[in-house]
């Protein structure tokens, strides 16, 4: 997916909230938006926004000298996420459906984006997303898919949300390659997270290698690129995998939220509508 | 008061709200990014916003050719706020307190800016205004400056609102001086604006002189400040005037609504909350 116009007073605001979350230091804050500012003008339509996002969090990280800002809002998420895991347990147990409830447990654990807010009731995001019908649901392709596939790549999104996707790796009972950030940006999910979720217990770990939020794949390493060229089924988790991996022509299944009206309009859905798309 | 760090993404996210309405040239809207986001550096924390506002809606201007983008809209939106004065003056006819009723009816009015959103449902917006009760209400002081005023100075803000501000001039009984912007910025009200509103049949219209959204005085010219100066008493309208006056030490009465977070902080209300302060 390219870069919108609308994307742009975004990346200031991102820029903003990221540098308040990264120091105290009014300065700093100010030198940022400075800074991301004048890089305005040589943010590329042509790229996914996750592309500038990678530069823009780079230059947080330079300015404030913080290089893990969200570490503890990250292991809070996920200890938010941890208690919630038996009763999402049940909810899938309880279900007429078993897979279908857990792809939408999976996506409603998506809910947990602080490039987006940093202000979320959890569990009461979680269950209004749970009642929500899809607005987009290739279940049958998901299906499909999966019933062909020997193994399943996973490329997942925040921490926390880590909980979530393992309810549903336990349900597509195939081996699973789970895949995190290769470095700390916002409050995606590097493979400390992933630990701290027990995803270890049921997937193998395997980091993409790029410190965007997004597996923008120009920015993966060549171990991630392999494996991801060999998959012939991959499950792209959140808004910024879905920005990166959009045009590719692979057999991929977007699971997400759209929490922006840039994504939700490029799929053609409304704002907060959960998606199952490709 | 001052410009907070929260300004800056907004100034952006205006420019690219004001840029969309002037042009439809992607490349103009563009290159109006480009070039806020390069001032952003220069964007002192020491002045008013509306200081800023005057040097962005400057740059629209020049990039997109177009000098008085919002003029279409400031007629759609003066036509729908004439289609009003009956009902707001029957509402007045109708009250317990002609005056307060009438200040309501002004501040309901400040719900047409487009330079926080163009979306407005004003009939819906009014109505709710009006049930809405003062978060703050300096009625008192505004009742005594008023007994003791010979004139009015009434520093206007939105074109459609002046429909609204005729309901209170019609109520203070006082020789009132309507002052509008210099030149066209934002749906601000100028001198046509106010004509077509019908306040030459209730005041004296005066320019303040300025092309900024707001009376920064600085910015305005000699013939306000010398009559602003002589004033007894002055009523300022809306946001932009509220953070051009809100540090002088003159008997001035915001009137207003509270329409972004920063303002509401700094007034010590919520986003939404009216205010008669002063």
């Amino acid at each position: 997916m390219n870069t919108y116009m609308d994307c742009i007073p975004c990346f200031l605001s991102q820029a903003l909230r990221a540098a308040r979350i990264a120091t105290e230091d009014e300065i700093k804050i100010r030198k940022t938006l400075d800074e991301i500012g004048m890089m305005i003008k040589d943010i590329p339509f042509s790229s996914p926004p996750p592309e500038t996002g990678r530069i823009i969090y780079r230059k947080i990280r330079e300015i404030t000298g913080n290089l893990d800002p969200y570490l503890e809002i990250k292991k809070e998420s996920n200890n938010k996420a941890l208690l919630l895991y038996p009763s999402l347990k049940n909810k899938v147990e309880n279900s007429d459906d078993r897979l279908l409830t857990a792809i939408k447990i999976a996506i409603a654990g998506n809910v947990i984006d602080y490039g987006i807010n940093h202000r979320i009731d959890l569990i009461k995001n979680v269950e209004e997303t749970l009642e929500k019908d899809f607005a987009v649901c290739d279940y049958a392709a998901f299906k499909s898919r999966l019933n062909e596939a020997d193994e399943i790549l996973y490329i997942c999104d925040n921490a926390g949300e880590c909980v979530f996707d393992r309810v549903l790796i336990e349900e597509l009972k195939r081996p699973v390659t789970y895949v995190v950030r290769g470095r700390p940006v916002i409050n995606d999910a590097t493979y400390e997270d992933a630990i701290r979720a027990g995803i270890d217990k049921v997937a193998d770990i395997l980091s993409s290698g790029t410190d965007a939020p997004g597996a923008v794949l120009s920015t993966c390493s060549e171990e991630f690129i392999k494996v991801y060229d060999n998959s012939n089924f991959i499950i792209s988790k959140g808004q910024g995998n879905y920005e990166a991996l959009s045009s590719e022509k692979r057999p991929i299944s977007f699971l997400l939220k759209a929490k922006c009206r840039v994504i939700a309009e490029n799929i053609g859905v409304n704002e907060g509508d959960i998606v199952l798309k490709g």
